[in-house]
């Protein structure tokens, strides 16, 4: 069992907030995260799978198929977007990295598969102090 | 002389685009920096400063004090912030990193004057791609 | 379940030795690091904690919580000191990066416990050649 | 238990091919690794330890001599060299990050565990996009 | 005036030697760097423009047109390349990255002209101890 | 003209005071700096020549031999050790970043021309956020 993983990386703006707050509950519990006028971040991305090596190629995976995987069914759909307004699969969900790595799990698990890759893990940096790491349900 | 340099970061949404252009035209120059709803970044600031190393002390000047000037007159006011909508020295200015730059050094040329500081250079990394230096009109 | 980390940084000054060993049984086994003046560091500092997403906050914690434990549990008693004769929870223990990382967890554990948060692991960085890794007495 | 881990790097050269395959079918699979000419790589290589703090030392291991094993067992012999052709260890392998990580660890599995080492990781970045960890075989 | 740098990076394998010396010559004076089956690095390349800032645009230039001007003339040419093999402008020159540097600007001075830019740098980072800096002739 | 630059790296102690200032006086203008038990920093120090690239080797110098005059003149002296107490060109001066700079300059410059290279800068970082540049005394 080998663990390979790409890093990818993009720019996206987001807020923190509940509609069904006051402004100055969500500055308590959001900070400056909470401003109206949104904020943004260059994200980090590393996406681990994990499997056997190949005898035939050496591989795990093609790491440019998983990276593939990563472009399609996330980087095209948050770089240079607004993560509460511009992509379908945070639609209705909280912007925070926790639950934005939950969600990009959540889209490129199938996807890997059919590569042959049991995803691993999905780590997010949203800045350079602060790190989400998501290892699936189990 | 010796050049002395303090680096600080922020994170901050932005958009390019002018008003006056179509959506059509602002994507076909500005690209995906053009998106409607923003983007955002996890910006780098280099600010140099230049002088003599003083006898008293050891120090061209103090970075603690340079510090405090970058953050009262640029961090304070950019940081999780709007470029475009949120930030006084920014108003009707594009947020191009270039005229970002320019408009950095104009707030802190003179407060950092007041230290003794004679600014040098102000340098910004958009994303780890992008890079801008200004070092002043001469 | 999903991991956040939380990065912080401080220097400060150290030696290995033992004093109820010779110079050069010291430098023996410690190496340069046995310098009687001392050295010092830039460490870097990565706390993990675990935990479910809130549906309130989309957070496992908040991760500015977070960073003020690690301020005020560790980073104001270390920061520019020295960690053989300045702090507090390293008196009459050795300032190997091992030992450190152990006094660390058993300073911030209790104190995240009590933001709701289960400490994952403790990461410090002496040099960008030298990591340590606790992850508590399980 | 702590995990303590040295980082040591290294610039060699390698391709992707099988000789039994054809030029164009080399090219389908291993997409411009497989050139004919070689390519190479700023490899930076993270070796982790695991065992108990030693209360005469506060070390699991010196990592001193950590380095020196990683040195003479893997950096001395592919540091400046091409993986293909002068690396006695890899040999008849192909030289995929996978495998190499995974010979890596059997080159040094023996003589870590001569310094009172258990060897927990070997992890080699190939490019700043491109990772590999393993863990042995259990 | 401004200063605008775009960073792209590439993977080569190469070698320093003269074929009118000895191998012993060739070792003494390029040391290991002299391996007769190559070696490789991840070279970091940084490309500086300067200009006025665009009025309509914000822009001294846009940095993907600049990166296109880079790929097209560089990164394609030695991306998984051989240095002394296969690119065309390095044909019969030393791949020392002092020289690199100097025909990497010969490449893309003039394609940077035309879209209007002045080439100030071409910074190269062959590894991370390594770093070549080239302002042209003037 | 190419302008070439080794990056080595260092740890030591070190504190800002002076002894004719009270302890007081210290701490108000060097702040933690002035720590009296020391504090100390993982040191990265950049040395830049200039010069023609030689015909015969592609050369401006061998950064080899570069790194043999850092390491000679100033690693050897300053590695885990204390700037103030065991440095014999640091004697009497103040170990601020700019005064060590300078003082670095002082002791390399004639032993690189001796190697043909013109010593352009030296650049030292103490921390991620502060660093120092010195360019000589024109």
């Amino acid at each position: 069992m080998v663990y390979i993983t790409r890093k990818e990386s993009f720019s996206a703006a987001h807020r923190l907030s509940r509609p069904d707050w006051s402004e100055e509950k969500n500055r308590e519990v959001f900070g400056k995260c909470s401003n109206p006028n949104w904020h943004g971040h260059n994200y980090v991305l590393w996406v681990t799978v994990k499997g056997n090596v190949s005898s035939e190629t050496g591989f795990v995976a093609n790491l440019s198929d998983v990276s593939n995987v990563i472009k399609q069914y996330i980087i095209d759909k948050v770089d240079h977007k607004n993560l509460d307004l511009d992509v379908d699969f945070m639609k209705g969900k909280k912007s925070s990295t926790e639950v934005f790595a939950v969600e990009i799990w959540n889209q490129i698990e199938e996807p890997l598969r059919k590569l042959g890759c049991n995803l691993h893990c999905v780590k997010i940096q949203e800045t350079e102090k602060n790190i989400v790491e998501y290892f699936g349900k189990n």
